[in-house]
């Protein structure tokens, strides 16, 4: 099971005018998580598309259950979940104190070949190599 | 109906690396047009609190069709389509030349007491009477 | 003598806990104004690496003189002061209802060969040609 | 003599088209190292404002030397260098493998009352405190 977790100091500048982080802001925490991640596999962006593949997010889903404020460590976390068809990570962020649950998040991705642009429906083998999985 | 909409010319700042928008950017330009369509019913963040209540999100969902590029104009359109208990609005992000579908979203809202920090199982009067509607 | 404008209604998003425009957005606005201004005489930043160049910033400074707030709508003022060996863009951005000036700020940046990644001490001839003028 | 760092690790959304970071985000930067210094003799934002004061940045310059590249480790240094009327604080940002100079930067900040909304004309004595300095 591939997981990744990454503690983030919430910044002043994500803070908006209700004193707590701005929802969209999440969406950047998600993204520092989902690199932490690929890295455990040795599929980081750059080694996606060393191999020919760029994988864009088609959908995202937040839950937001509880706010972040400025100075608080907040842990963000993030599982892969599905990886044969499309990357499917899901995302928990927690707040480091208390471990009360802030956010809830699910990503997916597809591949795209960068030569044709098509898009890929089943993933490509490098991933699956990366992965140390065969094909079911 | 509600429905306001906002058009775009996509910045340089939002694009990464692939030369398109990044996708969490797509969450600004929702707010965007969210702030116009709450302004349509005089509505909007400053006279929430002015009455009392916040209206954090709690649920924000993004499906990524095709994406955008640098100096395309982009037109948002906000679409209001649950207000009696929380504020569900649905969005479409198109090409202004092609009318291309880029993006679709959804984001709800639920109404906070600014007092005691309570959520509102309904939403307050003051957002029925702006929209010109009775409880059903 | 090129010039541009451009006016925003600052957006929920770039406002701060302390209820303003965080200062670090105005570098955006600043941006949105340039790309207007490079417009006026055809030199984008798709012309510009068309033609093998690319112009990052090396110099930036803003002074803040008042601040924004949510929904104010403020005029962003690009104007080209230098052009001979480098671009140099002053700014200055009001409030539009009351004309007060929130911050100035000016950018230099310079032409950067991209084949061969070296600065280049003189201004590329196609921007004199797209200005219209003649090295003096 | 007050000083603090800061490693971080280049996210792919501050990443722009040209495969570098965006001017602008290393305003983000700038803060996060700041927010560290300020720490460091417990003078932090809510410090501040619990005293009656906020310090908005009045001047802000950014000198660009090289630039920086997705999930290059960059460190940024913030020094204090002048507290008896202002605020002003120095910066250098490195890439933390060669150590090569990316970015100098100096942010310079005044204190205003929080009641009155003034401009204090010299360092209120709670920083001078906090700094166990005394006035010259």
């Amino acid at each position: 099971m591939y997981q990744a977790s990454l503690t983030i100091n919430v910044p002043f500048f994500d803070v908006d005018a209700m004193e707590v982080v701005w929802h969209g802001h999440y969406v950047k925490y998600l993204e520092m998580a989902r690199s932490e991640l690929l890295r455990t596999f040795d599929y980081d962006y750059p080694t996606m598309s060393d191999n020919g593949h760029i994988w864009p997010i088609v959908d995202l889903r937040l839950k937001y259950v509880a706010s972040a404020r400025y100075g608080q460590d907040i842990e963000v976390i993030a599982k892969l979940v599905e990886w044969e068809n499309r990357l499917r990570i899901d995302y928990v962020i927690r707040c480091c104190e208390t471990q009360q649950v802030l956010t809830k998040a699910t990503s997916i991705q597809v591949a795209v070949d960068i030569e044709n642009k098509e898009m890929l429906f089943e993933s490509p083998g490098i991933l699956l190599t990366k992965l140390g999985v065969e094909r079911s």
